[in-house]
C-alpha cells in the first residue's frame, strides 16, 4: 500500500503491512510547512506554505460504504478479475485538525504487485484486505481525501501573488505553446502586452451573446469605440470567439463540458502566459429553472453532477479523476448584493446541476428517444429540487473545478428560461427570451462597474 | 427479481423465489414474434418481427465479475447502505440462439422492497443473493443482456420502411415540436418539404468546415449554383449551423459528446418528421492518430470509450444507461474501397477512442494541468494501440449510439492531424492542416457521387 504525490511521483508508503502511526507519518511529512522533506521533480518546487494537489492510492478493496468506526472486509479468490465499478469505490477521509486518517491492516499476500494506474481497470486481486476508519489524530491541519482502488484528488489552491496559476511542470520545458483552439501561441503573439490588464474573463455558451456582451460592457464603462463592431480575437479559429472591453475579456466556450474544458485549459494558459493577476471569472449563461419563475437569475454556490452530488469526475489515463466543484461563495454574495439595487431583478443563490446531456440527462420527455414517464421525470426532477437544485446546465461542474484548481475566483450565473417542473420545450416568444438573456450580462455589467468604482449610470 | 421492458413499464417476473425456467420464459415470450403477448402502452406498440430496446433489473448484488459456470456470493448486514459504484456492478450476458441464459436464486428477506430507479443510489439491502451464469438454453434467439444494480440497455434496431425511428412515445402526444437549437420547428416550418428528400447527412464540428463541405458537394455534383455562397438553415440560431447541396446536408456540432448529443436528437426528429428514408449519415473530422502517418484517413468500426471499451454511458434520472457503439460495418467496407480509387490517399479501418477531455483526457502534457509522467502518457498511449486504437476525437461513442438507436447506417471518417506516440502540440502548418481536413470531405465526395451513380470527375 502506498500514496502517491501527483507532483513529484514518490511513493510515500509502500509495504504489505502497513501501520497506522507509519501510513499517517508518511503521509504527513511531505505536506507538513515545517517539515524537512521538501521533495521537488523537474521545474515544480512544492511551495512551502501552501497546501497543494495530492492523491492517494491504497490496493485493499472493500464491498460498500462503511460509516465511521465500522469494520468490513471483502474477499476475492485467488486470480480472479475485478473490473470497471468495482475499482471506483470512493471512501473519503475529509477533515481538517484534527483530521480524521485511516488504518490499514491485513494480510496482502507477498506476490501482490504495487498497484499501478495503468493495470487499475483489469488487476489481479487476491487474498483479505481490512480498513478501520474513524481514529480522529491530527495530521497538521491538512485537509486530505483517501480513495480505494481509484484516483481522487483534493485541492486547496490559492496564490498570493493573483497570479494564475497551471499545475503542470511540462510546461516550463515548452519552448513554444500553441494555444491551438484559439488560434493564438507563445510564439506567434505578445500575450502579456494582449491581456496582462484583464481582470475579469466572461464566458457563455453562445458567440454571439459574448459578442454582444463585449459591445454592452464597451458601453457599460465609457470605452472609446463604444457601440462600433469588436473584433474576434480568435477569429482564426471557428471554434471559440474571444473580444475585449476593457479590463474585461469576453470569450464564447460552445455547449457542454467537453467543450468548455477545451477553452477553459488554454484560456488558464493564456491567462497564466499574460501574467495576469487577480482575474475574477464568471460563466453568464441560460438553464432550465427547478421550481422558480421563469426568467430569475441563479447564482451558483456549488455545481453538482446529474446525481447531485458536488463533484466533477474525469477520467485520465484510466483513471477516474474526482474533483471539488466548490465556487467563490464571497463572489457570489457580491453578484447577489448587486442584484439588489437592480429593480424587478429576481435573483436567488442555489445548487445548479450539471448534466453531461439536454433531453435524457436532464429528463426531458421531448427528445428523439425517451424511455421513462412523466410521472419518474417529475419524480427525478423533485429529488434535484429537494437536493437544493434550482436550475440546470451543462457545465458549471468543469468550470467550478478546473477554475479552483487554478486559484481563480469564480462564479455562474445563469438566467433560467422554463420551469421544468412545468414543462420541457422553450416555448416563451423570441423577445421574452431575449430580455431573459440580458440579465446575467445587466447584473455583471452592475458588477464589474462597481468593482471599478463607477458609479451606476441610471 | 423482475425485468422491466423500457416501452410498456412492464415487470415481467417477480418474486422472492425465482426459477430459470420462469426467469427465462417470462423474459422470452413478450419479445417473440408469434407470442400471443404484445402489450402497449400509451402510442407506443411493440412492432411485430422487430427486437427493440429493452432493460433488465435485479434486486441482487454480487461483488466482482464471474466467469461462466463460476458461482460467487456476496453478503451485506441488514440495513447496510449500498452506493454508487457498487451498485453498478455489471454482469452482461448476450447470446444469439442457443443464448446464454442467467438463473437466479438464493434467498431475499420477504421485507425486501422492489428495485427502483428512484431508490436506486441509496438503497436499503440485506441478504444473501446468488448468481450462476452459463447454462446454454435457446430463448428464441434474441439477444439480451442483465445487470446487476444499474441499468443497461441493448437495441438491435431495424427498420423495414427505411424510415428514422424516434424511441420516444410522448412525442405523439406532442401539437408541436420545437426543435429549439436548430431554430426549426414542426409549426412554423414545412419539415417534409424542406427535407424529405435527403439521402445524405454528414457532421463535422466546425461551422466554417461544414459550410465549405456543402460548397464543395454543390461542385461535385454539378448542382445549380454551385461556387455560390450556401444559405444557412439555422441562421436563427448560433449553436449549429446547417447547409444542404441537392440530397446532401450537412451541419456543424460543436465539440465533445453534450454537444454532438444535443444536435443528434433534433436532427433525428427532424428527419423522422420529413419523413427521410434510407439515409446514411457519416460524421467527418479531424483527430490525433496513434502509430499512424499524419494525414491518414480513419474509418471507425467501433467506436470505444477511455477504457477502450465499446460502450456509450449516460446518465439518465441518476442511472447509468449503457449504449452499444458499433458502427455499421458494410457502409465501412464500402468507404473504404472507395478510398482506394483516389491516389496517395492512406486510409485505414480501426477502432476510435473518444473521450469527453482534449488535455488531461487525451493524455496530453500540455494542458493547463498536467499530473502524470511522458512515460505514463505513452503507456497509455500504447495500450490504446494495443486495444486497436488508431485515432482519438471526441464525438464517436455519443455518435455512434444515437444513430444506432433510431437504425440509421452510420460511419465516422476523421483524418489525424498529428501522430500522438510522437507529441501533443498539433504545429503542422496551415496550409498542410487545411489540406488534410480536405482529406473526408474528398472521400465522402466520391462516395456519395458513386452511390449516386455519378462517374468520378477526375
Amino acid at each position: 500500500m502506498f500514496w502517491i504525490c501527483t507532483f513529484c511521483s514518490q511513493r510515500m508508503a509502500q509495504s504489505s503491512e502497513v501501520s497506522r502511526a507509519a501510513a499517517v507519518a508518511r503521509l504527513s511529512v511531505p505536506f507538513s510547512p515545517q517539515g524537512k522533506k521538501q521533495p521537488r521533480v523537474g521545474a515544480q518546487q512544492h511551495p512551502a506554505g501552501t497546501s497543494h494537489l495530492h492523491r492517494a492510492h491504497m490496493c485493499s478493496h472493500v464491498p460498500g460504504a462503511h460509516p465511521a468506526g465500522q469494520r468490513a472486509q471483502g474477499h476475492w479468490p485467488e486470480g480472479q478479475r475485478v473490473t470497471g465499478p468495482a475499482l471506483g469505490l470512493p471512501v473519503k477521509v475529509t477533515g481538517d485538525a484534527p483530521a480524521q486518517t485511516a488504518s490499514l491492516g491485513g494480510t496482502v499476500p507477498a506476490r501482490e504487485e504495487p498497484w499501478h494506474p495503468s493495470k487499475h481497470r483489469s488487476r489481479q486481486v487476491g487474498g483479505l484486505a481490512l480498513l478501520t476508519l474513524g481514529a480522529a489524530q491530527s495530521t497538521g491541519g491538512y485537509r486530505f481525501q483517501l480513495t480505494l482502488g481509484a484516483t481522487m484528488t483534493e485541492t486547496t489552491a490559492y496564490s498570493g501573488s493573483g497570479l494564475v496559476l497551471v499545475k503542470n511542470p511540462h510546461l516550463d520545458l515548452m519552448e513554444e505553446d500553441v494555444l491551438y483552439h484559439l488560434d493564438l501561441g507563445t510564439k506567434t503573439h505578445d500575450l502579456p502586452a494582449m491581456f496582462g490588464d484583464i481582470k475579469f474573463v466572461c464566458v457563455g455558451g453562445s458567440p454571439n451573446r459574448m459578442r454582444a456582451f463585449a459591445q454592452f460592457m464597451q458601453r457599460e464603462l465609457g470605452l472609446p469605440g463604444a457601440g462600433e463592431d469588436v473584433a474576434d480575437i480568435c477569429a482564426g479559429s471557428d471554434r471559440y470567439a474571444m473580444y475585449r472591453a476593457g479590463p474585461v475579456l469576453s470569450v464564447s466556450h460552445g455547449m457542454g463540458i467537453p467543450s468548455i474544458s477545451i477553452m477553459l485549459h488554454e484560456l488558464i494558459k493564456l491567462l497564466h502566459h499574460a501574467r495576469c493577476r487577480d482575474v475574477t471569472i464568471i460563466r453568464i449563461g441560460t438553464s432550465g429553472g427547478l421550481g422558480i419563475e421563469a426568467g430569475s437569475v441563479v447564482i451558483t454556490d456549488t455545481a453538482v453532477d446529474s446525481c447531485f452530488q458536488p463533484r466533477f469526475e474525469q477520467v485520465v489515463l484510466g483513471d477516474v479523476v474526482v474533483r471539488s466543484t466548490e465556487l467563490d461563495k464571497g463572489l457570489a454574495a457580491e453578484l447577489l448584493a448587486c442584484s439588489r439595487d437592480i429593480p424587478d431583478f429576481p435573483t436567488l443563490i442555489g445548487h445548479t446541476m450539471c448534466t453531461y446531456d439536454f433531453y435524457e440527462g436532464q429528463g426531458r420527455l421531448d427528445g428523439a428517444f425517451c424511455s421513462f414517464s412523466s410521472e419518474k421525470k417529475l419524480e427525478y426532477l423533485r429529488r434535484a429540487y429537494d437536493a437544493g437544485v434550482r436550475n440546470i446546465e451543462m457545465e458549471s461542474t468543469a468550470f467550478a473545478a478546473l477554475c479552483g484548481l487554478c486559484g481563480l475566483k469564480a462564479a455562474v450565473v445563469c438566467v433560467t428560461l422554463l420551469d421544468r417542473l412545468e414543462g420541457d420545450q422553450i416555448r416563451a416568444p423570441h423577445e421574452v427570451l431575449w430580455e431573459y438573456q440580458q440579465r446575467p450580462q445587466r447584473l455583471i455589467a452592475a458588477f464589474i462597474r462597481k468593482r471599478l468604482g463607477l458609479c451606476p449610470t441610471d
